[in-house]
């Protein structure tokens, strides 16, 4: 008999949907984990003749799956969840959202706030999220206390706010944060010009020598609305998208949240340049923005991952509804074989990896990666019968159906209860904001 | 002092959306139950001095809506469940759904479907379902047996099935049904022409005679798909749409489910003939059919209810979902006002009950409606802050967060418990047919 290496923890499931090749399930299989990592994925049976682990998980009636990827987002926005629908974007942000940002955002806000959004995500499946908004430090408190992976944007505005003067300042103040940052394993800093509508050339400019010499992914807001466009066309001349090119934006590094609006043109260009794409379909939509060309994005080979974008315009901080809509929306246009099951999940996880340069760590199971993982149950009569596990996932499976989520391996979530945030607290930060911003 | 009136049950609750006038919330209410009806919906307060209750049931955290009404569905296929997904329409028909239902619908399938459906159903909020399927003597039994309110077709078919052999026999067999269950409170019986591409002239004009001569509601399939639409003009010389006009169908005891594929004066014709719909956004996003043109109707004056359609064509039978949906999928032209959550929810309840020409006894919370009732937790971090319960009901509340559902005043689900079936046996039921379906 072969000797068994002790490793730290080992997960039994039903079903294992590791992302690692398209459409791929793992039956009664096991993912062994040890530092944090996943070091294999291999038959149950065979698991457990190799390997001598300080605690197993036997999950009977659930499928594993890598932790969900919200690509675009701004979480402390969740204080604000549903505080102006049915509100077309321009009128939503002028009129309520930035007035009311202007008046009650602060580092409190931003901590109290992600720490509500961390909690929702972590419940829902979400192991690591990308964020823009003002007081990453305090983003990045609540983060690190949930537990949660976090990729946090250095928020770029020409306009002033509660947090900072002008581009130089916001870009000071994010600077500093990423040295405090730095060697935090799951808080890590991204560069994030608001949008081609608030930034200008001059700001841009030095965001690109930032990303430049500092090796920094970009995230932005791209071509949301209609309106964006026009309004570039009257200031520069020329739709947004083409500006950035011509300010030597385009790259694999960057990141651009929405793509609601782009013509056949555009998708070539972010195909050759190797841009990502954050698809927002529910905020897009209930903001009356339009419906993004995914289709047509996935073809020219664009990789597209999901992002909620902020609870104000959504208002669920909900990944399995995004998956679920990005496969329904895709169809609309009269061919139900697009965006099949398989390639929703691959959004909402290993495409949102790659899009934070993090497909080397995170975005699906596999020997080697950090072991983000989610166990969702399949017991509960909604979810039966099961003929295909994975599309089950998409259309039938909703985040309420997470029973456990697992961050490099470290168990956040577990049956309704957070391991690091007491109930009782979100709900005194619900309670203390909302009476704040209801005035 | 006053005397109190000794009264069934109070329900005390944070909220209640009684939907009876648009965008309506009542804070801090109560509604007091007799014999199963709404007799007072009142302040807590002066509900307490004037009642004296067997029951009192408090929801602190909640809000009362009044019972969903699932407008269109086919319960019992809950047992194909995502047996045949990223396919359209007629591929899916042809080549999965009817060779699997000529091989194992029986009587005993119905039944068990069925009950599996009215489980997955009460514990998502639904009080009400209007059915159309094979064996509806089996599909009484279940929802019986479930407690939930049902309307079931009379289902009729110009090709023979394992039910019926030709649409004389379909009505013969439904009819007869219908005798076993006069007299019976919650299920009524409605006729169930399946389409116009399955139904002949000549049976079409005996449903009308039926429906003439019995007082009843027809439900049938209409302009779900381009091909449909084409079919018909090939055969008929016109569309479905006018093929059913010239045969006298249309009126108020009409209720067409999808309506995809609507030009003006089509959607001009079903509202003055006062006809109603059953917009199905998930089915019809899901099988690649389209997107239902739901504000031209609605501005039009059409009476729009929701449905879920089938478990193999969505995969839940979740009117939370379909209500968020629509109130998403209406935005997808521009404008972000179309279709806003009161009217969401007023389509998911008091429109599907005016369809089924039963508003005046479901559909609404008012004194002298049955109650048929669903509490909504709103405790949850995921549903905080709450600046507006009708809105976080539409676009944050899941079927996940329904804590209650009661059926004519009788608590029918509490807290993932169901009153009348256990859920071993939904298991079972579940996994025997899984067995033999896989096969």
């Amino acid at each position: 008999m072969t000797q068994q290496r002790i490793v730290d923890h080992t997960i039994e499931a039903r079903w294992v949907i590791p992302v690692s090749s398209p459409g791929l399930v793992l039956e009664n299989t096991a993912v062994v984990i040890q530092d944090g990592r996943v070091v294999a994925v291999l038959p149950i049976a065979e698991a457990r003749q190799r390997y001598l682990p300080d605690a197993t998980t036997v999950l009977a009636h659930h499928a594993l799956i890598p932790g969900m990827i919200n690509l675009h987002t701004h979480a402390s926005m969740s204080l604000m969840r549903g505080i102006a629908d049915d509100l077309p974007l321009m009128q939503w942000l002028n009129d309520r959202i930035w007035p009311a940002e202007s008046r009650f955002v602060s580092e409190r806000f931003v901590r109290d706030g992600t720490l509500l959004a961390c909690a929702e995500m972590l419940a829902g499946g979400v192991t690591t999220f990308n964020d823009m908004y003002f007081f990453p430090e305090a983003a990045a408190d609540a983060a690190l206390r949930s537990g949660i992976r976090a990729s946090l944007g250095m928020v770029v505005l020409d306009f002033p706010s509660s947090y900072a003067v002008d581009a130089e300042d916001y870009l000071n103040k994010g600077l500093a944060v990423r040295d405090v940052l730095r060697g935090q394993d799951r808080v890590s800093m991204c560069l994030a010009p608001h949008a081609p509508y608030t930034v200008s050339d001059r700001s841009f400019a030095k965001v690109l020598t930032y990303a430049d010499q500092l090796g920094l992914g970009i995230h932005l807001h791209l071509h949301e609305t209609q309106d964006e466009i026009k309004q570039s066309e009257t200031t520069f001349g020329m739709r947004p998208l083409i500006r950035l090119a011509g300010l030597g934006l385009l790259g694999p590094n960057l990141l651009a949240a929405h793509g609601v609006h782009l013509n056949a043109a555009e998708i070539d260009l972010l195909a050759k340049q190797g841009c990502h794409i954050a698809h927002c379909p529910t905020s897009n939509l209930k903001l009356g923005s339009g419906v993004a060309p995914v289709s047509d994005m996935l073809m020219a080979g664009i990789n597209v991952g999901l992002g909620t974008d902020g609870a104000a315009s959504n208002n669920r901080m909900d990944m399995f509804s995004e998956m679920r809509l990005a496969a329904l929306l895709a169809k609309s246009h009269g061919n139900a074989t697009s965006l099949p099951a398989y390639q929703a999940l691959q959004m909402a996880t290993l495409n949102g990896a790659r899009a934070l340069g993090m497909d080397d760590r995170i975005g699906s199971i596999e020997p080697g990666k950090l072991a983000d993982l989610v166990a969702v149950d399949f017991s509960s009569p909604e979810m039966q019968p099961c003929y295909d596990p994975l599309s089950h996932l998409v259309y039938v499976a909703g985040r309420e159906h997470v029973s456990h989520t697992w961050v490099g391996g470290e168990l956040c979530y577990d049956g309704g209860v957070h391991e690091h945030v007491d109930q009782s607290e979100l709900k005194e930060i619900a309670t203390l904001w909302q009476g704040k911003l209801k005035s």
